[in-house]
């Protein structure tokens, strides 16, 4: 049925919801022409119109998003970049994935950033696996601070399939940094610090495995440990470890600088489901970053795999063990500076903790439960915690299928004694939500707008697309005294986690800087070549090692054809020449599995092996001009 | 500013289109209370709101699609499934690319899919390369038809990178099939047949290379050879080959089963850029299927790489070549069953054909230029041209980027000399447009409902992500006279083709048949191990080689653990016992880089070495149940 006919039939039979929502609108053409807004003279548009102008998350066309997401993708490896309020995916950021598209993982600026810090025995390990992972498991992108707030510098980001934690630059939207972290076991939650600024980057090793891990302990669950890293995200090496008792789960860092704080399960230290659940209670477990610092300073640590690791288990000087109900999970500082929300998953409550309170509890002044000022039983499963910097706190209940909006200050009076409900709202969600975040929910600039929740199923939700389902994200309008969820928005696997950043403080280049960094390994080896990059094109033999150099300039390589013998080694360096927005090319070599971005004034390069004498064609792959299906050349593999 | 204050603006202000269109809606949830429906007896929704609501594409919470948009995703390499008119991006399906997330290129059994049908020089090119291509650039996809018009059954699609046709089953949406297509060189245009059914997947290779390409042959152009492929779309074996003159670009097949037909460029047979530019004409080549089967059954080939191959250069009895304009490019048949459109990219022409004239250009009644009907000019740049079922054609014009609507019986009756201009309207897009599709507008159901124009280029509609931008795929509505855009839609590397199928005719399924066929490799070797797959958790030693039987249910692994020993080659098989819609589980062991998604019923297996002594956790990664993150269990490696 098409729009004109249901605007019919909704005249002639009265219209249902779906009749209603089913039509196509000429609202945006009509817009254009001013004859909605008035304009033109023409009828002025109806409140209701203003509003399903822009409704359920709407961006018109032309028009802009005012937030970035970052978003993680869980198993997908990569990190994403959604526009809110329209929700529309902007960009793929590959990280511990490799990507078909941009030759990230095969590329070998890719892949030098990839095994830079990576372990000895990793580097080992996948020799006989192409050298680096093809895997990844990224659950939580974070900014970096400065003073509270989001300063538009880094993202970093954490693997929790081959433990590693990166780093994305913001102002050219790629990983720059890699490391693998030793001696922990599957990084989970990861959160930057947010005082004076980012400084460390806090990563909750989460498995116990014994340390070291190198089959001299094996199934003696209770020699094993997790741990607790602190990397430094402007150096992006670990800084220091401490060894904890439990597994670490999620995480967050106050507003003072002072303090992180995980949450803390599996107290059983047990090594399945029934052992793990058998306790009634876990922890929250607090960092004392000061005490830490001078335990490192004087040397109070072991050195294991060439970092330092400080003992924090049970009744060290550097953590305190907060006793919260079984298997906490979300761990969420609120903008006020003061709370800190920690989730119960099994138990219906969140325990509200006071930072103020962690002095006192450091110095053994108070124990450890004196630091909670809350503890109001929200729905089933409380999963994390968003806030709108008003005190009103949202919480996703995993069980219920809900979010559920409550009063701080409330929970906070009704824990003193006083007759008071905290909760004011709650809003069906589908279904089944994990993370949840609020638009600029994790700074002191929390603005109360957006809520975006991950649901980890979307069932019922759209059409049917096979044995795997999409999930759904779906966005919140905060801004009224009832939630109302405004669009549902499928994901591939998974959108684990995100974080919603005013588009003011995100400012990346469109241009590549000619001498970044990035390339900096083939830059000196260009010069060793006696090779200008971007000028010249040359190839050079080095016993069968043959390094082709060329630039683009659409719709031309600088070299229509190249000559190697069957056997070379041949490294493609490919300098872009096209100093324009939005001008990348590509290279793709024809049946040789090389393929790779080059983005407007970069360099990047491939190796591979020349093996397969005859006739091969490379060709651009990133659409650039209205010759670019003709823009390529040959490679002639002479016969061995 | 918030939504609210928006509203009080435009009432304290009046409203500019910006204004309008910046505020955020209460309609869902105003409807989904059935007060803008009346039905709570409040305001009935006025006619714009009405529209607005499903208003640039929306649509709205809960509200269900009504088209699938089969996507490809260029040299992403993987499909994509969009809903419409929304535009959301349900689900990518990797297939020429690997996949962090479900392992696609790395499991046993997508392995099997990937190499089933590889050359032997390429396996042998990929031993020391994984295997396994890790790219592709997949251009376009399209879905088996049966009379005409689509039949639900299967999705086929190019790889213009590694020179691959590959099928996807619609039943459980992911890839069962691929082909690597001997002497041909990069396969770029690809359609299936469309009568009776497919059938053929005709699929046209691109590059001109010598064949066989064994380095025998060099730098000698004018021994190289373009070649035209005809797949068997059941059996996914090569059925035939033709040998052409130029470069074959895109093709398109006819509603009668008589014909397919693709622009050919190059004429010249020149290697650079200036050489293939240098003739003012280039042609569109018509195969006559009929014929080309007789000369099969007659033994009128030579069999090179062990498929018959077939002399199509001019002059033969299985082909024409009809003269057109220098570097044609789209190749589009239309709904009427009677015209095809060969669209000019250098002419501002498009050139019409009518197949009816098809069998007297065969039997030399007429000659090639005889054929064409009409030839209008469009405008700058036309590349491919979409229909709606009702006489009017859409093209892109590359250059002028916009996309113009024009009545084809007038192109013919001004061709035929009537003073007739049959441009009806025009409309920009941003910008830079390829590809575009009307809804079922390749078939004869074509609707006249829906337009997607794929623009190369976003340039400013969306917030700035760095120096790599994202492309632009805009709806436009054309059911009224006048096309109107409305929804801008940002994708990653490139949204370079794509169909758009009525909802009605994809009836995937939500659970795995136990014993698809998908698995039958591993399958078989269980039952050799004497296992019974999802019953069974054994551990198999044959050697070195241990292969570990496990199933799932949430939130479980049926192991707690296992010990294999240093040196191992591991096997891990996953059956999936949770017979439960949208029930997927994953398993990744830790720091070993495996990683898969296990569906409903699912059987999945990886292969690995476990060099690693120690203690390695292997977890589901596909959200699964409450207690998700804590379905895991040890691998115990014993060190040599």
């Amino acid at each position: 049925m098409g729009n004109k006919d249901i605007k019919k039939d909704i005249k002639g039979q009265g219209p249902t919801r779906r009749d209603l929502l089913s039509g196509s609108a000429r609202l945006a053409t009509l817009a254009g022409a001013g004859s909605l807004a008035g304009i033109g003279g023409a009828t002025l548009m109806s409140e209701e119109s203003q509003a399903a102008a822009q409704g359920m998350g709407m961006v018109a066309p032309g028009e802009l998003d005012e937030y970035y997401g970052f978003w993680s993708s869980g198993q997908s490896g990569e990190m994403r970049i959604i526009g809110l309020p329209s929700m529309r995916e902007l960009m793929r950021v590959p990280v511990f994935n490799r990507c078909s598209a941009t030759g990230w993982g095969h590329t070998n600026e890719s892949r030098h950033i990839m095994t830079e810090a990576m372990l000895p025995e990793t580097k080992k390990f996948l020799e006989s696996e192409g050298g680096v992972y093809h895997n990844g498991d990224l659950h939580h992108p974070h900014m970096s601070f400065t003073d509270g707030t989001y300063d538009g510098r880094y993202l970093f980001m954490n693997d929790k399939a081959n433990t590693r934690v990166a780093r994305v630059r913001v102002d050219i939207m790629k990983c720059d940094k890699m490391v693998e972290i030793p001696n922990a076991s599957d990084i989970h939650g990861l959160r930057p610090q947010k005082y004076p600024r980012t400084g460390y980057v806090f990563a909750n090793g989460e498995h116990r495995v014994p340390i070291p891990n190198d089959g001299s302990i094996l199934d003696e669950p209770e020699k094993y440990h997790a741990i607790f890293t602190a990397v430094d995200g402007d150096t992006m090496k670990v800084a220091w470890q401490v060894m904890v008792d439990g597994n670490l789960d999620n995480c967050d860092a106050d507003y003072q600088g002072l303090y992180a704080i995980s949450t803390c399960y599996n107290s059983e230290e047990a090594v399945n489901l029934a052992g793990m659940m058998s306790s009634e209670q876990d922890w929250a477990v607090v960092f004392d970053i000061k005490r830490i610092e001078a335990g490192v300073e004087k040397g109070d640590f072991e050195t294991i795999n060439g970092v330092p690791v400080l003992d924090g288990r049970k009744g060290s000087p550097y953590t305190r063990y907060i006793p919260v109900s079984n298997s906490p999970h979300g761990c969420n500082t609120a903008p006020d500076g003061i709370h800190i929300v920690i989730a119960g998953k099994l138990s219906p409550t969140v325990t509200v903790l006071d930072v103020r309170r962690l002095p006192d509890l450091f110095n053994d002044k108070i124990g450890p439960r004196d630091v909670v000022v809350a503890e109001p039983e929200l729905g089933l499963g409380p999963l994390h915690t968003a806030y709108d910097g008003k005190g009103m706190a949202y919480t996703t209940l995993f069980l219920d299928s809900q979010v559920v909006k409550w009063d701080m200050q409330k929970a906070i009076d009704a824990y003193a004694g006083k007759d008071v409900d905290p909760i004011l709202d709650k809003v069906d969600v589908q279904y089944q939500p994990g993370h949840n975040h609020s638009s600029m929910g994790e700074t002191k600039e929390a603005d109360g707008k957006w809520l975006v929740s991950l649901n980890k199923f979307s069932k019922d939700r759209f059409i049917n697309v096979g044995p795997l389902k999409p999930e759904n994200e779906q966005l919140i309008d905060i801004t009224g005294d009832k939630m109302e969820v405004v669009h549902d928005g499928p994901t591939f696997a998974e959108p684990h986690d995100c974080i919603i950043v005013r588009a003011d403080i995100v400012n990346p280049r469109s241009v590549w800087p000619a001498d970044d960094p990035m390339w900096a390994e083939t830059a000196a080896q260009a010069k060793k070549d006696g090779v200008e990059l971007g000028k010249d094109s040359k190839l050079i033999r080095d016993g069968n090692k043959v390094r082709v150099y060329m630039w683009s300039a659409a719709p031309t390589f600088s070299m229509e054809k190249f000559t190697v013998k069957q056997g070379d080694e041949v490294t493609l360096i490919i300098s872009n020449m096209d100093k324009v927005d939005d001008l990348t090319h590509g290279i793709t070599v024809a049946n040789h599995g090389v393929a790779f971005e080059v983005g407007p004034m970069a360099t990047a390069s491939m190796t591979f092996n020349a093996n397969r004498p005859g006739v091969h064609w490379f060709y651009c792959q990133w659409f650039c001009h209205a010759l670019h299906m003709e823009m390529r050349g040959r490679m002639l593999v002479e016969p061995a």
